[in-house]
């Protein structure tokens, strides 16, 4: 009983943590698996290896799930709260990387549900040293979590003008020129504002050329916005240790980093000799 | 009367503020029925649905309309200066709400002018926390006035390359490979320096693909210009806290970010001798 | 003939200067004039409509022409230093402006030279308060010149990658699959490196369309590259004013914006009382 | 013997320096042949040039392969450590533009190997004045090395986006509309994410439209986050000047910029008590 204990508790670390030398490999060998159950299911999609083997893959994608499920209920198992896991965004995933395998007997487009095993990779982050990309990453999210409401106004400006241009563009072409619907209008209008540009559909009439040619400077200015947004928000977040802290004096903030004396009185920001005194 | 006063007092406060429950539940019933207008418009261009259902989406599309009109006499039933609010810029969207549906009447393709609700849809805003995205739009748009002068040099730097290429394009290429005139130049132009790139117009001669090339570079490189021009004022709009502090001799405030003296009367903004006195 | 020097000041003026009412008067007939001449040139090369106004198109070509040639010899004529003009770059620019007319009578294409008169429109910008436009452009140059080698370490790389790719896409597709040569494959690198995508050159082998994945990514990473250069520098440029005042003490610079006392050391940047003793 | 030493050490000047006449004369003569035998490759793979000047053509190759063995030769003859050079990074290049020369004897395919030549350009940067664009390369650089963490979050998360939303489309689209596979799925998300937009293979059903759509949203939007992590690293790195001045008690030096006390030994790096009396 105690021994099963402890061989529990020695399973978790393994599985659990990425800190001991058998925990990292465990980890690296999952993400090993877990690519290769990808890079299967991608390549099984391919007309002429699907045609020679089909049957190779479709055993490899069972031995996939046979291993995810094994893993899935040692977890389980070596989990000191089973439920907590099994509800956590983690455990989650973990689930959802078995189901549509189970699923593909009945279904036989439930295969592809199995991409969704890409967001177990997300673990690859534990493997590499975790720290330095979580601060990076902390960095990005601090700049797009500041930048949140002004990207609001700005897909709302988008939506709005991606709208009036796709029926402008409806009424103008019509349905002759391959603007076949207001949707479809909309559709084009995000093709080209966006600069993506396929051309499977394009403005023909003269009056059409020039809206369109509207649309796309517009398109190429705004890509700024987002941009200048971001990059504002960033340099922000980097330069984060920028001084908070208020002059005791002037009350001015904002300081130059590591400034030991107000740019603006030229009193010293944290007064040494009082606290010496 | 008094109690006809006061009903129309309580349905303005319904209609027009929306700091009340009963005002927020007006504001987002009706954002709603713009959003289902709107929606109609948009399906009733799609043929096969138009096919179907035609008679059905306009009783809906009446309907709405009438729903607008009532809402339009309301507007001026309660108004405290009802002249006023109807030439508002508002009020004028308000009723070009209403105008195009009854102009359908007559002329089938007035529908389209139905999309111009989308205006109304401005009223989100006062629906969300207004004065976040306020303060959020305002840096933007500081941003945007900071640079229209840059902005117009930018864009007069564009149109005349754009004119040059598609001229040169025209005489280079000439109409046997699609190039039928310099209009049609200059919107391949626009096309291909914004990297829209819709294909629909390509250059085939050796010597067009080169210029094609510097056109291509030339945008790949000038997107540059407006991105940096935007993300330079809005870091200084964002960061531009402008002194607050009354200069303790004129009483200006309003200086340059770490002033130490005052612009107006050279006085020192925060005495240091006196401080240490 | 003091008469005659005197109208001939007074022509100068009118001609040269923006600051009286006949001079803003005269450059704005101007600029119409140069814009109604650039219209002609670009609506004739509309086929429908040159087939249907050919003579009278051509007929008020020649009269821009003449004019141009009047008001370039009264020009002559009036300015101070003749010789001095006609070789300055607006001298040789409004030379440019007349010859093609003259030379469309022997070479027909010839006319499409006129469009040069498009450079004739920079005097625009005198003619729109001038001030104001200078200083922006300014900064644009400023940070222009500021990031030059930046730049052509930039083109550099990137003329490097496009010939790289070029040439593996032609080894790897070959004519069959439209990538005829090298420099095709060039052409087609840079229409993907910059995002443009024609698509009228296309890769069809797997490996090729790899390839073609790993310069499309590239492409859109490195479109940072220039915006990053430029930004920085243009950041710099309107900071320009961040002091470059040394610290009389410390010898730092790079101080805030109008910074009264340094930020490391509390000395005063601009000692006052030594000022005034 | 004597002689031949000094005669050797007089080519080694001339060969592997460039601060002598005959050393830069020697380095821009080299820049000249190399370019000119790219320019026979790229030239030779044209179908009409090839047809009519094969012959010469493969003769100047043969020339230039002839001419950079006798080089390659040379340095060997003239290096002090023979074998250091050839190992070192240019030592494999120079022999890498021999090689395909020797090998397109027996593989006709392998002449392209000699736009590997295009490696030997970067003695350009010899050329030019290096000083100047060592110092420019090396900001860009620096700003690579500070962004490789948040560039690597970043290619995760695209590579992420582009095998989910190829998938999607392929379960959506299907091989009927020209999604023939998962792998052509991804290759069409990687179009359509980076902007680049070909149009060979374009959604057709309304579902497919509409993630395409967000697709185009989200790349449009995304790549504001290279932009931004590369000009907030760039500008970082344009303004670190390291503080080089001396610790007057422990000599420590490159502090923080504006460090007003030493970060080893805390004390003041410049005493204002001492100033003031």
């Amino acid at each position: 009983m105690d021994n099963n204990k402890g061989w529990r508790e020695q399973l978790r670390i393994i599985i659990f943590q990425t800190d001991t030398v058998a925990g990292r490999r465990f980890d690296k060998t999952l993400l090993l698996i877990i690519l290769s159950s990808l890079v299967v299911v991608i390549i099984d999609s391919i007309e002429s290896i699907h045609r020679d083997y089909a049957g190779l893959l479709a055993y490899l994608e069972w031995g996939f799930t046979l291993v995810f499920a094994i893993e899935y209920g040692l977890r389980l198992y070596c989990s000191p709260k089973p439920l907590r896991y099994a509800f956590s965004f983690y455990g989650l995933v973990d689930l959802l990387a078995i189901v549509p395998g189970a699923l593909s007997l009945y279904y036989s487009d439930a295969q592809y549900l199995l991409i969704i095993r890409i967001i177990r990779m997300l673990r690859i982050f534990r493997v590499l040293k975790l720290g330095h990309y979580l601060k990076q990453a902390n960095y990005l999210l601090a700049a797009l979590r500041g930048s949140k409401q002004k990207i609001i106004v700005f897909l709302a400006t988008v939506s709005t003008l991606v709208i009036v241009f796709g029926t402008l563009m409806y009424v103008i072409e019509g349905p002759k020129n391959g603007f076949t619907s207001i949707p479809i209008g909309i559709y084009w209008a995000i093709v080209t504002l966006t600069t993506v540009g396929f051309g499977d559909i394009v403005p023909k009439t003269p009056l059409g050329q020039m809206l369109s040619s509207l649309v796309m400077i517009t398109g190429y200015s705004i890509i700024a916005v987002p941009t200048g947004i971001f990059t504002a928000e960033l340099a922000n977040a980097m330069r984060g240790e920028q001084l908070e802290h208020k002059c005791p004096v002037c009350a001015k903030n904002d300081h130059q980093p590591s400034a030991a004396f107000c740019a603006r009185c030229g009193n010293a920001l944290f007064p040494k000799d009082e606290n010496k005194a």
